[in-house]
């Protein structure tokens, strides 16, 4: 029952697309991520996946539209909605998903983080 | 899979200890509520429960101590732990629960918001 800052969260690590387990409420974990520049086209097929921005501008890209996501806002990605996050800049996100959820979701490649570290 | 943007939910409406559901992860619910005062002391016998404060200071009273959880930062509340949140002044809280959840836990009172408003 410790407080948890997200700014320190985020000053514990550099690293892009490698989220970073920061908490664990019922089946789900919170999770720190920086992502910069464009990810990969996946979905989830049992999960869906919420993106808070802590700091800088998402964009997630739909095959229809496109979600811009700035600080203090946040989108919600169904399962099985397939969708690409691009940072044009450097983006703090905090993520809310089941244990279960692999980064790339039905994609396994060499972007694929299996095992997280707690922070 | 449209952005929501925190400050807006927060300002379509003023009561208090009323959350309201601003989305639906999996099996939790994203829920917007402002505190002021003490509320009671209770748990959840089956559910964890996230604090994330939006703005202001939440005091999360537990029986053998208090966390201060400040703007960006977090608490999340065990199943069965006693707690009783209190701000001091006003505090807007993004909470993170199953749907399950009934706010007052295991005591049924006047308090008790059985029907969420979603916004």
């Amino acid at each position: 029952m410790d407080t948890v800052n997200l700014k320190d969260k985020f000053s514990l690590f550099s690293d892009y697309w490698n989220p970073k387990v920061i908490g664990e409420v019922n089946d789900c974990q919170v999770k720190a991520v920086k992502i910069k520049g464009e990810f990969i086209w996946h979905d989830h097929k049992n999960e869906d996946e919420m993106f808070l921005v802590a700091k800088g501008t998402l964009r997630m890209k739909f095959r229809t539209h496109e979600a811009i996501v700035r600080e203090g806002e946040f989108v919600i990605v169904p399962r099985g909605v397939e969708h690409c996050p691009v940072a044009d800049e450097e983006v703090h996100i905090i993520l809310f998903e089941p244990k279960s959820t692999l980064n790339t979701g039905n994609v396994i490649n060499e972007r694929t983080v299996a095992q997280l570290e707690h922070i």
